[in-house]
């Protein structure tokens, strides 16, 4: 069985089906089949827009039915080509981005049900209503959704303490490739009841089926926050100070990146109105700690920090003084995509380690991308404490990554061979999506490959659930 | 294709793989046959004991060619019958008993690589001796293994701070029904590279597979423990100072569990060596919380307390002074299952309910199974900060379990209808097993039931790993 283009005749059924605000086609499906470094374009038959969970099994049962490819999209903000299909007969791009509902929100649950199209920041304003903290984010919380973050088990800056997206999600409510819908909105802390389908379809990026809504955890929201911004001396200094914190600190560290110098200077460099930084240092340190009201984590972190420099752990330390000052950190930190995207990175890599092999990430897949080519930079920054580091390449100063993108798989391959050999992961969290699907049968685990395929080939007969992505297509 | 009785050349076959430690049968597998409330005992051709990962891919594997059924054992603790298949051909009982290595404890990665077979106490300690937590704990620790752990996803008392055992665990090993080995012992906390198998297999007891070692998430360990026993009103006086205590100490309430009145009584009847308690009353609270250095968590428990005490939201309340007074209220709260195996239950259940919904459950139940008999006694507690009670029906004082047994089915039916009808779950953290693997089709997602079937059949296509349990023969 192979996947066809859907006939004029398809396409009117599912015109008529949803109404003209449910589907774009030709110049107006644009918007719709873009990805956010510009770099493709997809292909769409058509894009269908469904209001409603009801739409969204229909479609997919049509499309099942006449085996047409269904290609999910929610933000569009995936940066491993999950939400495009570029070659093959055109598909249907499914947009969750008219389903923004809200469904719910209880505190006394601390669960809120969001429709697969909510923005991950309206979530938040949601959770913050409520007095509740929703702690999932990402430097794209303004544009991601809900159903992306999910289906791609987003990571983000609050891992370290809260987890993954998968971590933060009860219950999911989803279309199954045979069009049924699978009812697990429960938000429910604790329920056996068999085979956890939420997290099988959580992290499997649109190949299983579309989820549509989510219970998704609340958090107490922390009564105080203390935020501080840290000269070290190397990766190895920064490692370490996390242990001598969260020592102090407990549980209530809540972020803890790692940002390089060159980071600043990208910046300073792309965007002028970004805030100064504190403090400039070859290697620094964002970090966060919070707890409830009495907690006192503002004295503990300041203590911690104290005996850190006194120990010479660490170079530097400014403390936030005032929300503001903490929110122009924080600003620093999410600016680091977007100057990066305007220097225009030759290979980005998001790759995770064992802690203790992190300074050696850092140090080795710097060499082994001068091996490549001598003048090539790296602008490695992340989330230490989850061992998740963005290991991007850049071209010299003066250069364009266009000079080096025929480097570009020599470069991809030796970080990836390194993450490799270190116990890594070369998809930390960003997912496989099309340009890393590959890298699974590469580096992958041949048994969990057999049974991934199995399980694709038991609930996707007709193989039509985002064909291509996570799963390479076989020869 | 059915499942067949091994034959003698075929149990021969599995003696010359596993020597003479590895193997037990007749009246020497008794041990490895029984489930913990004594109320019956499952079948084997043959106890296997494999004393590594290549012994049980090996056995798994011919079984799956021989079409002999496996039932994987580890402590033997499960209340639900994972663990005893008590009809059709006798099966190979694997027991993980033998692998009982601690393979790796990184405090650094806060990560602990055990086998299968070790017993939770003993990861516990392996914990404590590298200065961190490992926060599963539940009354059978003491004999509880770590493959049952997560076969059943299991629960217990630090759920409301720390998560189930699927979210204690960073990876797996384990044996793939086909006798493939799946390699996923990374402890990264960050790793989007395909379908989740780790969490397909934690809760899914066996039928897809034999999980044989697993990295597990450590934590630091608290500084500062807070411990508090108290009085209050009713279920409703419960569920409403929880809220209370999160908002006062944030993520630090660790630990959140009722206690009726009747289970002091049973407790003080049949475990005359327990603790007194600090103080009774128609309903208690046991609450723990805990923090890193300075967190002062005694500090907020006790103004939180004092302000619930002149609110009313709570009637009295007594602080552990020392850590023996905490253990010896832990230890009430953890004698009750055995007081209560003792007096003998005529039904046991344990289920979640929103947490909204669990007075109405604790009231609308006593009610549902004073209908089916008037003089039936409910001892009804748990972890309420989950919505999880352990809803256990026992017969009037002065009779026996033997003379209601009669009336099992109706009280269940009467109190799973009712968790039903409350948005929960029937089964909140012992899983389905065989005993409730027939609810799972009656009050299961019809979607949810197709896709587990399209799985198992999937990746076990023979039948063999542990048939029956979490999905019922179909007829």
């Amino acid at each position: 069985m192979s996947i066809v283009a859907p006939t004029p005749d398809f396409l009117d059924g599912l015109r008529d089906l949803l109404g003209p605000s449910g589907w774009r086609d030709g110049a107006d499906a644009a918007p719709w089949l873009d990805e956010p470094r510009g770099k493709w374009s997809g292909l769409a038959a058509i894009v269908a827009r469904p209001a409603n969970t009801g739409e969204v099994a229909e479609i997919v049962r049509r499309c099942a039915e006449a085996r047409v490819a269904v290609v999910p999209r929610a933000g569009g903000t995936g940066l491993v080509g999950g939400q495009t299909l570029v070659d093959g007969p055109p598909p249907v791009v499914l947009s969750l981005d008219r389903m923004t509902a809200i469904r719910s929100v209880d505190a006394a649950e601390d669960a809120l049900v969001a429709e697969a199209g909510v923005i991950l920041e309206h979530v938040h304003a949601a959770a913050e209503a409520a007095d509740r903290l929703f702690p999932l984010s990402l430097a794209s919380k303004g544009s991601a959704r809900v159903g992306g973050l999910l289906s791609t088990n987003a990571g983000g800056v609050g891992v370290l303490r809260y987890g993954n997206a998968r971590d933060l999600t009860l219950g999911i409510e989803a279309v199954l490739p045979d069009g049924s819908v699978l009812h697990g909105l429960k938000t429910l802390r604790k329920d056996n009841t068999g085979y956890d389908l939420r997290h099988l379809l959580i992290g499997s990026e649109g190949t299983l089926g579309v989820i549509t809504a989510a219970a998704l955890r609340l958090f107490p929201r922390p009564r105080e926050t203390a935020t501080a911004w840290v000269a070290v001396a190397s990766p190895e200094a920064a490692c370490a100070l996390l242990p001598r914190l969260r020592d102090r600190l407990g549980g209530a560290v809540s972020a803890f990146e790692l940002i390089g110098a060159l980071a600043l200077d990208f910046i300073a460099q792309e965007l002028p109105d970004a805030p100064a930084p504190p403090l400039k240092a070859p290697w620094m340190v964002l970090a966060e700690a919070s707890g409830g009201a009495g907690a006192r984590v503002g004295e503990a972190l300041e203590e911690a920090l104290a005996e850190a420099l006194e120990a010479g752990a660490a170079d530097d330390a400014v403390i936030a003084q005032n929300e503001a000052q903490a929110a122009a950190f924080w600003r620093l930190r999410e600016e680091i995509p977007q100057a990066n995207r305007r220097v225009g990175a030759v290979a980005s890599h998001d790759v995770a380690v064992p802690l203790a092999a992190l300074p050696r990430m850092v140090r080795e897949g710097e060499d082994a991308v001068r091996k490549v080519s001598q003048g090539l930079r790296v602008n490695c920054f992340g989330h230490v404490g989850d061992g998740n580091l963005h290991f991007n390449v850049f071209p010299p100063d003066g250069a364009t990554r266009e000079d080096f993108a025929g480097l570009a798989g020599a470069v991809t391959r030796a970080v990836h061979d390194l993450v490799d050999a270190l116990g890594g992961s070369v998809s930390a969290e960003h997912g496989l999506g099309r340009l890393k699907a590959d890298e699974l049968v590469r580096y992958g685990d041949p048994a969990k490959l057999r049974a991934m395929r199995a399980i694709k080939a038991a609930l996707d007969p007709a193989g039509v659930m985002n064909p291509g992505a996570v799963l390479a297509m076989e020869e």
